[in-house]
Protein backbone atom coordinates (compact mmCIF):
# COMPACT_ATOMS: atom_id res chain seq x y z
CA UNK A 1 0.00 0.00 0.00
CA UNK A 2 1.01 3.30 -1.28
CA UNK A 3 0.61 6.53 0.60
CA UNK A 4 -1.12 9.09 -1.47
CA UNK A 5 1.17 12.09 -2.34
CA UNK A 6 -1.22 14.37 -0.39
CA UNK A 7 -1.43 12.98 2.38
CA UNK A 8 2.63 14.01 3.09
CA UNK A 9 1.96 17.15 1.81
CA UNK A 10 1.01 20.31 4.09
CA UNK A 11 -2.75 20.77 3.92
CA UNK A 12 -3.99 24.24 3.58
CA UNK A 13 -7.41 25.88 3.11
CA UNK A 14 -7.91 29.74 2.18
CA UNK A 15 -10.91 31.44 3.37
CA UNK A 16 -11.12 33.82 0.80
CA UNK A 17 -10.80 34.51 -3.46
CA UNK A 18 -9.62 38.30 -3.64
CA UNK A 19 -6.39 39.49 -4.89
CA UNK A 20 -4.00 38.03 -2.22
CA UNK A 21 -5.88 34.72 -1.55
CA UNK A 22 -5.42 34.44 -5.50
CA UNK A 23 -2.07 34.70 -5.47
CA UNK A 24 -1.54 33.26 -2.30
CA UNK A 25 -3.26 30.09 -3.71
CA UNK A 26 -1.48 30.09 -6.80
CA UNK A 27 1.95 30.61 -5.43
CA UNK A 28 1.20 27.64 -2.35
CA UNK A 29 -0.15 25.58 -5.62
CA UNK A 30 3.27 25.50 -7.16
CA UNK A 31 5.29 24.97 -4.89
CA UNK A 32 6.09 21.38 -3.40
CA UNK A 33 4.80 20.12 -0.36
CA UNK A 34 1.85 21.81 0.37
CA UNK A 35 -1.81 21.35 -1.19
CA UNK A 36 -4.20 23.80 -1.52
CA UNK A 37 -7.28 21.89 -0.58
CA UNK A 38 -10.21 24.04 -0.02
CA UNK A 39 -11.07 27.56 -1.51
CA UNK A 40 -13.79 29.24 0.17
CA UNK A 41 -16.25 32.01 -0.27
CA UNK A 42 -19.77 33.30 0.77
CA UNK A 43 -20.09 33.64 -3.43
CA UNK A 44 -19.65 30.44 -4.31
CA UNK A 45 -18.62 31.04 -8.12
CA UNK A 46 -15.94 33.29 -6.70
CA UNK A 47 -14.37 30.37 -4.89
CA UNK A 48 -15.10 28.21 -7.86
CA UNK A 49 -13.11 30.67 -10.43
CA UNK A 50 -10.45 30.43 -8.20
CA UNK A 51 -10.41 26.57 -7.22
CA UNK A 52 -10.46 25.66 -11.23
CA UNK A 53 -7.05 27.46 -11.67
CA UNK A 54 -5.32 25.01 -9.20
CA UNK A 55 -4.23 21.32 -9.18
CA UNK A 56 -6.55 19.58 -6.70
CA UNK A 57 -8.79 22.72 -4.95
CA UNK A 58 -12.81 22.26 -3.52
CA UNK A 59 -14.47 25.06 -3.95
CA UNK A 60 -17.07 25.72 -0.77
CA UNK A 61 -19.25 28.47 -0.01
CA UNK A 62 -20.20 27.50 3.85
CA UNK A 63 -17.48 27.46 6.34
CA UNK A 64 -19.39 23.94 8.06
CA UNK A 65 -18.02 22.30 4.65
CA UNK A 66 -14.34 22.47 5.75
CA UNK A 67 -12.07 19.92 6.46
CA UNK A 68 -11.30 19.47 10.12
CA UNK A 69 -7.73 18.44 9.82
CA UNK A 70 -6.40 21.23 7.32
CA UNK A 71 -2.52 22.22 8.42
CA UNK A 72 -3.16 25.06 7.60
CA UNK A 73 -6.29 27.92 7.09
CA UNK A 74 -5.18 31.56 5.52
CA UNK A 75 -7.95 33.77 6.29
CA UNK A 76 -7.61 36.52 3.50
CA UNK A 77 -11.12 38.79 2.89
CA UNK A 78 -10.94 42.34 4.06
CA UNK A 79 -10.08 43.90 7.43
CA UNK A 80 -13.97 44.20 8.19
CA UNK A 81 -14.92 40.55 7.66
CA UNK A 82 -12.28 39.13 9.53
CA UNK A 83 -13.87 39.04 13.17
CA UNK A 84 -17.25 37.79 11.63
CA UNK A 85 -15.79 35.24 10.04
CA UNK A 86 -13.22 33.87 12.66
CA UNK A 87 -16.53 33.75 15.08
CA UNK A 88 -18.24 31.16 12.87
CA UNK A 89 -15.02 28.90 12.61
CA UNK A 90 -14.88 25.98 14.67
CA UNK A 91 -11.93 26.20 16.77
CA UNK A 92 -8.88 23.64 16.10
CA UNK A 93 -5.70 23.04 18.54
CA UNK A 94 -3.76 21.57 15.33
CA UNK A 95 -4.54 24.41 12.80
CA UNK A 96 -2.31 26.71 12.21
CA UNK A 97 -4.54 29.50 12.07
CA UNK A 98 -3.25 32.82 9.77
CA UNK A 99 -4.55 36.23 8.65
CA UNK A 100 -2.52 38.16 5.22
CA UNK A 101 -3.46 41.60 7.26
CA UNK A 102 -0.98 44.44 7.95
CA UNK A 103 -3.44 46.09 10.16
CA UNK A 104 -5.17 43.50 12.37
CA UNK A 105 -3.13 42.15 15.35
CA UNK A 106 -2.46 38.87 15.50
CA UNK A 107 -4.71 38.15 18.57
CA UNK A 108 -7.96 38.38 16.99
CA UNK A 109 -7.44 34.74 15.73
CA UNK A 110 -6.47 33.64 19.52
CA UNK A 111 -10.61 32.12 19.92
CA UNK A 112 -9.73 29.21 17.34
CA UNK A 113 -6.76 27.67 19.37
CA UNK A 114 -3.11 28.20 20.55
CA UNK A 115 -1.37 27.82 16.77
CA UNK A 116 -2.16 31.56 15.25
CA UNK A 117 0.04 34.57 13.65
CA UNK A 118 -0.10 36.45 10.72
CA UNK A 119 1.76 36.60 6.50
CA UNK A 120 1.22 39.78 5.76
CA UNK A 121 2.38 40.29 1.96
CA UNK A 122 3.31 43.74 1.36
CA UNK A 123 2.09 44.23 -2.23
CA UNK A 124 -0.93 45.59 -4.31
CA UNK A 125 -2.72 42.75 -5.34
CA UNK A 126 -5.94 42.20 -7.28
CA UNK A 127 -7.74 39.54 -9.17
CA UNK A 128 -6.62 40.15 -12.98
CA UNK A 129 -2.78 41.13 -12.56
CA UNK A 130 -0.63 38.50 -11.71
CA UNK A 131 2.12 39.18 -9.34
CA UNK A 132 5.11 37.33 -8.56
CA UNK A 133 4.70 36.22 -4.69
CA UNK A 134 9.33 35.01 -4.99
CA UNK A 135 9.27 38.94 -5.02
CA UNK A 136 6.91 40.31 -2.38
CA UNK A 137 8.29 40.81 0.91
CA UNK A 138 6.51 38.84 3.82
CA UNK A 139 6.11 40.01 7.41
CA UNK A 140 5.46 37.33 9.88
CA UNK A 141 4.37 37.19 13.30
CA UNK A 142 3.51 34.00 15.30
CA UNK A 143 1.62 33.10 18.97
CA UNK A 144 4.90 30.63 19.60
CA UNK A 145 8.11 29.69 18.63
CA UNK A 146 6.58 26.31 17.35
CA UNK A 147 3.58 27.63 15.24
CA UNK A 148 6.52 30.50 14.05
CA UNK A 149 8.58 27.34 12.72
CA UNK A 150 5.69 26.35 10.43
CA UNK A 151 4.85 29.69 9.20
CA UNK A 152 8.82 30.41 8.99
CA UNK A 153 9.04 27.82 6.83
CA UNK A 154 5.99 28.59 4.67
CA UNK A 155 6.79 32.34 4.32
CA UNK A 156 10.75 30.99 3.27
CA UNK A 157 8.41 28.60 0.31
CA UNK A 158 6.93 31.82 -0.87
CA UNK A 159 9.21 34.57 -0.87
CA UNK A 160 12.89 35.36 -1.03
CA UNK A 161 12.30 38.29 1.41
CA UNK A 162 10.67 37.22 4.85
CA UNK A 163 11.02 39.61 7.54
CA UNK A 164 8.90 38.75 11.35
CA UNK A 165 6.91 41.97 12.47
CA UNK A 166 4.67 42.15 15.41
CA UNK A 167 1.37 44.37 15.21
CA UNK A 168 3.54 47.68 16.48
CA UNK A 169 5.85 47.33 13.83
CA UNK A 170 3.47 45.98 10.88
CA UNK A 171 1.71 49.47 11.72
CA UNK A 172 5.18 51.44 11.55
CA UNK A 173 5.53 49.77 8.12
CA UNK A 174 1.81 50.49 7.21
CA UNK A 175 2.79 54.39 7.91
CA UNK A 176 5.63 54.28 5.55
CA UNK A 177 3.55 52.45 3.05
CA UNK A 178 1.30 55.30 2.85
CA UNK A 179 3.62 58.09 2.31
CA UNK A 180 5.15 55.72 -0.40
CA UNK A 181 2.72 54.25 -1.92
CA UNK A 182 -0.67 56.03 -1.65
CA UNK A 183 0.54 59.80 -0.87
CA UNK A 184 2.54 59.67 -4.09
CA UNK A 185 0.00 57.54 -6.14
CA UNK A 186 -2.41 60.57 -5.00
CA UNK A 187 0.26 63.22 -6.13
CA UNK A 188 0.21 61.10 -9.68
CA UNK A 189 -3.52 61.79 -9.97
CA UNK A 190 -3.24 65.27 -9.30
CA UNK A 191 -0.14 65.40 -11.94
CA UNK A 192 -2.70 63.35 -14.22
CA UNK A 193 -5.47 66.23 -13.55
CA UNK A 194 -3.12 68.98 -15.00
CA UNK A 195 -1.91 67.10 -17.84
CA UNK A 196 -4.99 66.10 -18.85
CA UNK A 197 -6.18 69.72 -18.89
CA UNK A 198 -3.64 70.56 -20.97
CA UNK A 199 -4.54 67.99 -23.62
CA UNK A 200 -1.88 65.79 -22.70
CA UNK A 201 -1.86 62.39 -20.27
CA UNK A 202 -0.30 60.88 -17.03
CA UNK A 203 1.34 58.81 -20.15
CA UNK A 204 4.34 60.87 -20.62
CA UNK A 205 5.48 61.10 -17.20
CA UNK A 206 5.59 57.51 -16.70
CA UNK A 207 9.50 57.00 -18.64
CA UNK A 208 10.06 59.54 -16.22
CA UNK A 209 8.60 58.23 -12.74
CA UNK A 210 10.11 54.87 -13.87
CA UNK A 211 13.75 56.21 -13.83
CA UNK A 212 12.91 58.02 -10.87
CA UNK A 213 12.08 54.83 -9.22
CA UNK A 214 14.80 52.89 -10.35
CA UNK A 215 17.39 55.23 -9.16
CA UNK A 216 15.50 55.48 -5.76
CA UNK A 217 15.73 51.71 -5.35
CA UNK A 218 19.29 51.38 -6.76
CA UNK A 219 20.90 54.33 -4.02
CA UNK A 220 17.93 55.67 -2.42
CA UNK A 221 15.63 58.42 -2.24
CA UNK A 222 17.35 61.12 -0.89
CA UNK A 223 20.07 60.98 -2.97
CA UNK A 224 18.01 61.40 -5.82
CA UNK A 225 16.15 64.17 -5.10
CA UNK A 226 15.91 66.72 -7.74
CA UNK A 227 13.38 70.01 -8.52
CA UNK A 228 12.91 73.51 -7.44
CA UNK A 229 12.77 72.63 -4.10
CA UNK A 230 15.80 71.36 -3.82
CA UNK A 231 17.48 73.88 -5.61
CA UNK A 232 15.93 76.41 -3.88
CA UNK A 233 14.15 77.84 -6.50
CA UNK A 234 12.46 80.56 -5.13
CA UNK A 235 11.35 82.37 -8.42
CA UNK A 236 10.43 79.11 -10.34
CA UNK A 237 8.23 77.96 -6.65
CA UNK A 238 6.09 81.14 -6.56
CA UNK A 239 5.40 80.56 -10.20
CA UNK A 240 4.21 77.50 -10.22
CA UNK A 241 2.28 77.87 -7.23
CA UNK A 242 0.62 81.09 -8.86
CA UNK A 243 -0.69 78.36 -11.37
CA UNK A 244 -2.48 76.23 -9.37
CA UNK A 245 -5.73 75.52 -7.05
CA UNK A 246 -5.67 76.86 -3.70
CA UNK A 247 -5.42 73.24 -2.72
CA UNK A 248 -3.32 72.29 -5.04
CA UNK A 249 -0.75 75.22 -4.41
CA UNK A 250 -0.85 74.28 -0.74
CA UNK A 251 0.28 70.91 -1.16
CA UNK A 252 3.26 72.31 -3.54
CA UNK A 253 3.44 74.71 -0.63
CA UNK A 254 4.15 72.32 2.09
CA UNK A 255 6.02 69.51 0.53
CA UNK A 256 8.46 72.26 -1.18
CA UNK A 257 8.61 73.24 2.71
CA UNK A 258 9.68 70.05 3.78
CA UNK A 259 12.09 69.92 1.03
CA UNK A 260 13.94 72.76 1.75
CA UNK A 261 13.63 71.76 5.41
CA UNK A 262 15.41 68.54 4.45
CA UNK A 263 18.13 69.47 2.13
CA UNK A 264 18.76 72.80 3.95
CA UNK A 265 18.18 74.34 0.49
CA UNK A 266 17.39 77.81 0.89
CA UNK B 1 34.65 61.89 -57.34
CA UNK B 2 32.65 60.59 -54.43
CA UNK B 3 30.60 62.65 -51.81
CA UNK B 4 32.04 61.52 -48.69
CA UNK B 5 29.20 59.93 -46.14
CA UNK B 6 30.19 62.91 -43.19
CA UNK B 7 28.71 65.23 -45.87
CA UNK B 8 25.63 64.05 -46.36
CA UNK B 9 24.92 63.59 -42.79
CA UNK B 10 23.20 66.29 -41.16
CA UNK B 11 26.10 67.23 -38.91
CA UNK B 12 25.68 67.95 -35.03
CA UNK B 13 27.46 69.78 -32.50
CA UNK B 14 26.65 69.00 -28.43
CA UNK B 15 27.68 71.94 -26.03
CA UNK B 16 27.61 70.19 -22.59
CA UNK B 17 28.39 67.06 -21.79
CA UNK B 18 26.43 65.95 -18.77
CA UNK B 19 23.68 63.37 -18.63
CA UNK B 20 20.94 64.68 -21.07
CA UNK B 21 24.03 65.13 -23.66
CA UNK B 22 25.22 62.63 -23.47
CA UNK B 23 22.10 60.52 -23.83
CA UNK B 24 21.40 62.56 -27.00
CA UNK B 25 25.07 62.38 -28.27
CA UNK B 26 24.99 58.57 -28.03
CA UNK B 27 21.09 58.15 -29.47
CA UNK B 28 22.17 60.75 -32.21
CA UNK B 29 25.36 58.72 -32.88
CA UNK B 30 23.01 55.83 -33.71
CA UNK B 31 21.36 57.78 -35.84
CA UNK B 32 21.33 57.25 -39.46
CA UNK B 33 21.84 60.25 -41.09
CA UNK B 34 23.58 62.13 -38.29
CA UNK B 35 26.84 63.24 -37.56
CA UNK B 36 28.20 64.40 -33.97
CA UNK B 37 31.01 66.47 -35.05
CA UNK B 38 31.98 68.04 -31.79
CA UNK B 39 31.16 67.89 -28.28
CA UNK B 40 32.39 70.92 -26.24
CA UNK B 41 32.53 71.47 -22.37
CA UNK B 42 34.71 73.84 -20.39
CA UNK B 43 36.47 71.07 -19.14
CA UNK B 44 38.32 69.62 -21.70
CA UNK B 45 38.55 65.97 -20.10
CA UNK B 46 34.97 65.90 -19.96
CA UNK B 47 34.18 66.87 -23.79
CA UNK B 48 37.09 63.88 -24.52
CA UNK B 49 35.09 61.20 -22.38
CA UNK B 50 32.20 61.68 -24.10
CA UNK B 51 33.64 62.07 -27.53
CA UNK B 52 35.40 59.10 -26.74
CA UNK B 53 32.39 57.01 -27.28
CA UNK B 54 31.38 58.71 -30.11
CA UNK B 55 32.31 57.55 -34.12
CA UNK B 56 33.75 60.61 -35.29
CA UNK B 57 33.40 63.38 -32.38
CA UNK B 58 35.70 65.36 -31.66
CA UNK B 59 36.88 67.30 -28.24
CA UNK B 60 36.57 70.71 -27.53
CA UNK B 61 36.99 73.44 -25.09
CA UNK B 62 36.59 76.64 -26.52
CA UNK B 63 33.74 77.77 -28.69
CA UNK B 64 35.91 79.44 -30.71
CA UNK B 65 36.79 75.61 -32.13
CA UNK B 66 33.70 75.48 -33.14
CA UNK B 67 33.40 74.60 -36.73
CA UNK B 68 31.27 76.99 -38.66
CA UNK B 69 29.26 74.86 -40.98
CA UNK B 70 27.45 73.05 -38.54
CA UNK B 71 23.48 72.29 -39.39
CA UNK B 72 22.16 71.66 -35.66
CA UNK B 73 23.91 72.84 -32.03
CA UNK B 74 22.57 71.75 -29.09
CA UNK B 75 22.61 73.41 -26.25
CA UNK B 76 22.21 71.34 -22.97
CA UNK B 77 24.05 73.18 -20.17
CA UNK B 78 22.62 73.67 -16.78
CA UNK B 79 19.98 76.49 -17.15
CA UNK B 80 21.92 78.70 -15.25
CA UNK B 81 24.87 78.53 -17.67
CA UNK B 82 23.27 79.13 -21.01
CA UNK B 83 22.60 82.67 -20.88
CA UNK B 84 26.04 82.65 -20.05
CA UNK B 85 26.98 80.47 -23.21
CA UNK B 86 24.80 81.88 -25.27
CA UNK B 87 26.65 85.44 -25.52
CA UNK B 88 29.74 83.93 -26.25
CA UNK B 89 29.09 81.81 -29.36
CA UNK B 90 28.84 83.73 -33.23
CA UNK B 91 25.53 83.88 -34.87
CA UNK B 92 24.88 82.12 -37.75
CA UNK B 93 21.81 82.31 -39.87
CA UNK B 94 22.17 78.76 -41.63
CA UNK B 95 22.55 76.84 -38.14
CA UNK B 96 19.55 76.05 -36.29
CA UNK B 97 19.96 76.33 -32.33
CA UNK B 98 18.70 74.57 -29.84
CA UNK B 99 18.50 73.97 -25.88
CA UNK B 100 17.13 71.33 -23.99
CA UNK B 101 15.43 73.09 -21.10
CA UNK B 102 12.16 72.74 -19.71
CA UNK B 103 12.12 75.58 -17.97
CA UNK B 104 13.57 78.41 -20.68
CA UNK B 105 12.19 80.30 -23.16
CA UNK B 106 13.22 79.31 -26.90
CA UNK B 107 13.58 83.13 -26.96
CA UNK B 108 16.91 82.82 -25.22
CA UNK B 109 18.72 81.95 -28.36
CA UNK B 110 16.95 84.33 -30.34
CA UNK B 111 20.72 86.43 -30.47
CA UNK B 112 21.81 83.86 -32.30
CA UNK B 113 19.88 83.71 -35.33
CA UNK B 114 16.67 83.16 -37.22
CA UNK B 115 16.20 79.63 -36.17
CA UNK B 116 16.45 78.09 -33.56
CA UNK B 117 14.19 75.99 -30.50
CA UNK B 118 13.57 73.69 -27.63
CA UNK B 119 14.04 70.27 -27.46
CA UNK B 120 13.16 69.60 -23.99
CA UNK B 121 12.88 65.19 -23.19
CA UNK B 122 11.06 64.56 -19.94
CA UNK B 123 13.53 62.16 -18.19
CA UNK B 124 15.84 62.28 -15.48
CA UNK B 125 19.64 61.86 -16.30
CA UNK B 126 22.69 61.05 -15.14
CA UNK B 127 26.14 60.49 -16.70
CA UNK B 128 26.30 56.74 -15.23
CA UNK B 129 23.20 55.79 -16.15
CA UNK B 130 22.54 54.86 -19.98
CA UNK B 131 18.47 55.40 -20.57
CA UNK B 132 17.07 54.87 -23.97
CA UNK B 133 15.69 57.89 -25.60
CA UNK B 134 13.66 56.15 -27.92
CA UNK B 135 10.97 55.61 -25.06
CA UNK B 136 11.49 59.23 -23.65
CA UNK B 137 8.76 61.90 -24.35
CA UNK B 138 10.48 64.55 -25.99
CA UNK B 139 8.72 68.14 -26.46
CA UNK B 140 9.44 70.45 -29.27
CA UNK B 141 8.94 74.31 -30.27
CA UNK B 142 10.60 76.30 -33.11
CA UNK B 143 10.91 79.53 -33.96
CA UNK B 144 9.31 79.12 -37.73
CA UNK B 145 7.54 76.48 -39.56
CA UNK B 146 10.95 76.16 -41.55
CA UNK B 147 13.29 75.02 -38.50
CA UNK B 148 10.17 73.30 -37.07
CA UNK B 149 10.40 70.84 -40.11
CA UNK B 150 14.29 70.57 -39.12
CA UNK B 151 13.64 69.93 -35.42
CA UNK B 152 10.29 67.37 -35.46
CA UNK B 153 12.89 65.28 -38.17
CA UNK B 154 15.63 65.14 -35.63
CA UNK B 155 13.07 64.51 -32.55
CA UNK B 156 11.36 61.96 -34.69
CA UNK B 157 14.34 60.40 -35.06
CA UNK B 158 15.35 60.21 -31.45
CA UNK B 159 12.07 59.01 -29.59
CA UNK B 160 8.71 57.01 -30.65
CA UNK B 161 7.09 60.18 -28.20
CA UNK B 162 7.13 63.71 -29.46
CA UNK B 163 4.71 66.42 -28.73
CA UNK B 164 5.20 70.05 -29.61
CA UNK B 165 4.93 72.58 -26.67
CA UNK B 166 5.93 76.31 -26.27
CA UNK B 167 6.56 77.80 -23.01
CA UNK B 168 3.73 78.08 -21.61
CA UNK B 169 2.63 74.47 -22.26
CA UNK B 170 6.25 72.95 -20.87
CA UNK B 171 6.05 75.19 -17.65
CA UNK B 172 2.75 73.76 -17.06
CA UNK B 173 4.21 70.21 -17.67
CA UNK B 174 6.83 71.12 -15.63
CA UNK B 175 4.38 71.57 -12.23
CA UNK B 176 3.14 68.01 -13.00
CA UNK B 177 6.70 66.64 -13.36
CA UNK B 178 7.16 68.45 -9.72
CA UNK B 179 3.72 66.75 -8.29
CA UNK B 180 4.51 63.30 -9.81
CA UNK B 181 8.42 63.15 -9.87
CA UNK B 182 10.09 65.42 -6.98
CA UNK B 183 7.37 65.37 -4.26
CA UNK B 184 6.60 61.47 -4.95
CA UNK B 185 10.30 61.09 -4.52
CA UNK B 186 10.37 63.35 -1.13
CA UNK B 187 7.66 60.89 0.21
CA UNK B 188 9.75 57.93 -0.24
CA UNK B 189 12.62 59.88 1.39
CA UNK B 190 10.24 59.97 4.23
CA UNK B 191 9.26 56.89 4.03
CA UNK B 192 12.89 55.19 4.00
CA UNK B 193 13.71 57.69 6.76
CA UNK B 194 10.94 55.82 8.67
CA UNK B 195 11.43 52.21 7.60
CA UNK B 196 15.32 53.01 8.36
CA UNK B 197 14.40 54.14 11.77
CA UNK B 198 12.80 50.32 12.00
CA UNK B 199 15.89 48.27 11.50
CA UNK B 200 14.02 48.56 7.60
CA UNK B 201 14.68 49.87 4.24
CA UNK B 202 13.44 50.91 1.99
CA UNK B 203 13.75 48.01 -0.31
CA UNK B 204 11.13 46.44 0.85
CA UNK B 205 8.66 49.32 -0.22
CA UNK B 206 10.39 48.78 -3.81
CA UNK B 207 8.01 46.18 -5.37
CA UNK B 208 4.87 47.52 -3.84
CA UNK B 209 5.96 50.69 -5.55
CA UNK B 210 6.43 49.23 -8.91
CA UNK B 211 3.09 47.20 -8.97
CA UNK B 212 1.52 50.46 -8.24
CA UNK B 213 3.01 52.31 -11.00
CA UNK B 214 2.58 49.42 -13.75
CA UNK B 215 -1.33 50.26 -12.32
CA UNK B 216 -1.15 53.79 -12.41
CA UNK B 217 0.60 54.01 -15.76
CA UNK B 218 -1.80 50.87 -17.39
CA UNK B 219 -5.00 52.41 -16.49
CA UNK B 220 -4.88 55.70 -14.43
CA UNK B 221 -3.61 56.85 -11.03
CA UNK B 222 -6.96 57.38 -9.57
CA UNK B 223 -8.76 54.43 -10.46
CA UNK B 224 -5.61 52.78 -8.46
CA UNK B 225 -5.69 54.62 -5.22
CA UNK B 226 -5.93 52.87 -2.32
CA UNK B 227 -5.02 53.73 1.40
CA UNK B 228 -6.92 54.96 4.99
CA UNK B 229 -7.99 58.51 3.41
CA UNK B 230 -9.02 56.72 0.61
CA UNK B 231 -11.44 54.47 2.50
CA UNK B 232 -12.30 56.99 4.99
CA UNK B 233 -10.99 55.44 7.83
CA UNK B 234 -10.53 58.05 10.87
CA UNK B 235 -9.33 55.75 13.35
CA UNK B 236 -6.45 54.54 11.10
CA UNK B 237 -5.47 58.10 10.34
CA UNK B 238 -5.86 59.18 14.00
CA UNK B 239 -3.10 56.52 15.13
CA UNK B 240 -0.58 57.36 12.10
CA UNK B 241 -0.57 60.90 12.97
CA UNK B 242 0.55 60.17 16.20
CA UNK B 243 3.42 58.32 15.56
CA UNK B 244 4.61 61.03 13.37
CA UNK B 245 6.90 64.08 13.63
CA UNK B 246 5.17 67.45 13.71
CA UNK B 247 5.93 68.33 10.34
CA UNK B 248 5.14 64.55 9.19
CA UNK B 249 2.10 64.58 10.65
CA UNK B 250 1.01 67.62 9.15
CA UNK B 251 2.03 66.17 5.39
CA UNK B 252 -0.21 63.37 6.24
CA UNK B 253 -3.04 65.15 7.21
CA UNK B 254 -2.78 67.66 4.35
CA UNK B 255 -2.56 64.76 1.84
CA UNK B 256 -5.16 63.06 3.84
CA UNK B 257 -7.68 65.74 3.08
CA UNK B 258 -7.09 65.89 -0.49
CA UNK B 259 -7.38 62.66 -0.83
CA UNK B 260 -11.20 62.61 1.20
CA UNK B 261 -11.79 65.77 -0.77
CA UNK B 262 -11.19 63.88 -4.18
CA UNK B 263 -13.17 60.61 -3.49
CA UNK B 264 -15.66 62.48 -1.27
CA UNK B 265 -14.29 59.09 1.27
CA UNK B 266 -15.93 60.64 4.53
Amino acid sequence: MMLNDLCLDTSVVILGSGGVATSLARALDDTVGYSVRQIFSPHLAHAEALAGKLAVAEAIDRVEDMIPDADIVIISVTDDAVAQLVASLIPRPDTLWLHTSGSLPASILATLGPRYGVLYPLQTFSRSREVRMARVPIFIEASTDEAMVTLRRLADNLSDTVHEADSERRRRLHVAAVFACNFANHLWAIADELLTADGLSFDVLVPLLKETLEKAADDNPSDGQTGPARRGDRSVMEAHQAMLSPANAEIYRLLSQSIISRYDSL
